[in-house]
């Protein structure tokens, strides 16, 4: 065992989403630091030019690598999308897990008839990165993706169950759902706040929330490079953010399903 | 007439929306040059904290100052809301055209019950800049304000007559409606696009688009100044934005009502 086991894991996100990912981390690796980055005062990336998402993810990786991580967990689908490739190269031989990845993998997994949907932010849905992901496993999965811009707003405001949320699902699922996919990646950290409404509206179809499916891929990860923590004490958790707008604290528990503690706020660039 | 008479305007928002401010303008002084800064890269500031909306407000005041213009016309309720004084700091002697001014002004003319109502980002309605703003006239006039976060996002999607926008519109329109107010400030420069649906919606209430209105103060502002610009040559419009994300031409067209030429991209920060 080398002295990095007691490193954090960095996981970051251009908003709180990404909190949804560190919630499936705590409670797969529960001996695990972490600290995580959210771009608060620059969200949302997903309907942003690749190039600045590419130029603020850097800035992010670059704050968590002088935090010393162990590994780097891509929170965040739309910079997953778009930036995967320059922040393995940053990471060096540091591993990097990536919401994308590991949601193209469990989808995989699930499908029966090798029909899978994917909804996410126009930006993700643009750079055909989840085709690319599944079809690197297996060419012949047929995949139909949908951008879906109002989720993210719709879950921030809290109408989880609301009438209009419903509209605005409906709308959104009916290709996925003419197309008889069998298998929904759900490719926004937002998302997973609305399973029991999309349950009801698409009953047949299995979703994956890669928040589980991302904490898995780490567990294994950290596993393979032999860089799990075996230390008994309490983690530390570490919440960095920049910018601390109202409601931070609602909206961030509500992702987390927990209190937030130990917000620091950071600006980059 | 002094040497400045020639120099641009300088219109300023969070990102697409305050060209339904310069649309306005070139309707109504169409002989004035116009420098336009919309900061896509970290928009939308209406859900960020005071203290960071603040900040990137002045650096974009600071990069229009640089372009020598004559004026300043803010374009986005929720700067105008935080930013104001600060900004007229910065500006010295040179009009500061507000959004909120113009708005709070043509509702006082515009109200025959005295009862006005806003609706606005989360910032601008937490700020209470508008009710300062109609006060400051008339203490007694009452204000309904009412937080409106989803409507920016439908209008970016396009959904203007969209049946997920009527119901999300009469969501936030009943306590308007209930509490009799006769006139409605929309209080975002997104919100002008949604006006054939709440009219159909609030059909007996008036609704104050603060682009026209801004446009008709800032007209008196620099005849009051002497600043008009007297040359019949055809005047030049130039775009500045911190990113060009997929669309913009189209989103930033639509609010426009014209070609968009010129754009130059600067990141600020």
């Amino acid at each position: 065992m080398s002295q990095s086991n007691h490193k954090p894991i960095g996981v970051f996100d251009s908003g709180v989403g990404g909190l949804t990912v560190v919630r499936a981390l705590m409670e797969r690796l529960p001996h695990e630091n972490i600290v995580y980055f959210g771009d608060t005062a620059r969200v949302p990336y997903g309907t942003k030019s690749r190039n600045t998402i590419e130029e603020f993810s850097l800035q992010i990786v670059d704050f968590l690598m002088q935090h010393e991580v162990k590994a780097l967990v891509i929170a965040c689908n739309t910079i997953a999308a778009v930036a995967y490739k320059r922040i393995q190269q940053m990471a060096g031989n540091m591993p990097v897990l990536s919401v994308i990845d590991a949601g193209a993998q469990a989808a995989l997994k699930t499908t029966q008839n090798n029909h899978i949907g994917v909804i996410a932010t126009s930006t993700t849905v643009n750079s055909n990165a989840y085709a690319r992901a599944i079809h690197a496993h297996n060419p012949d999965t047929r995949i139909l993706s949908q951008a879906t811009p109002l989720l993210v707003p719709l879950v921030e405001e809290g109408w989880l169950e609301h009438e209009v949320t419903r509209l605005t699902v409906r709308e959104y699922l009916k290709p996925i759902l003419a197309d008889h996919v069998d298998t929904l990646i759900l490719g926004c950290t937002h998302f997973p706040l609305l399973k029991p409404l999309m349950k009801q509206e698409a009953p047949n179809i299995e979703l994956v929330d890669s928040s589980i499916t991302t904490a898995e891929a780490t567990a294994q990860a950290l596993s393979h490079a032999n860089l799990l923590n075996q230390s008994q004490q309490m983690p530390d958790y570490r919440f960095y953010v920049s910018d601390i707008p109202l409601r931070f604290q609602t909206i961030g528990e509500r992702f987390l399903g927990r209190s937030l503690e130990q917000i620091e706020m950071m600006r980059l660039g």
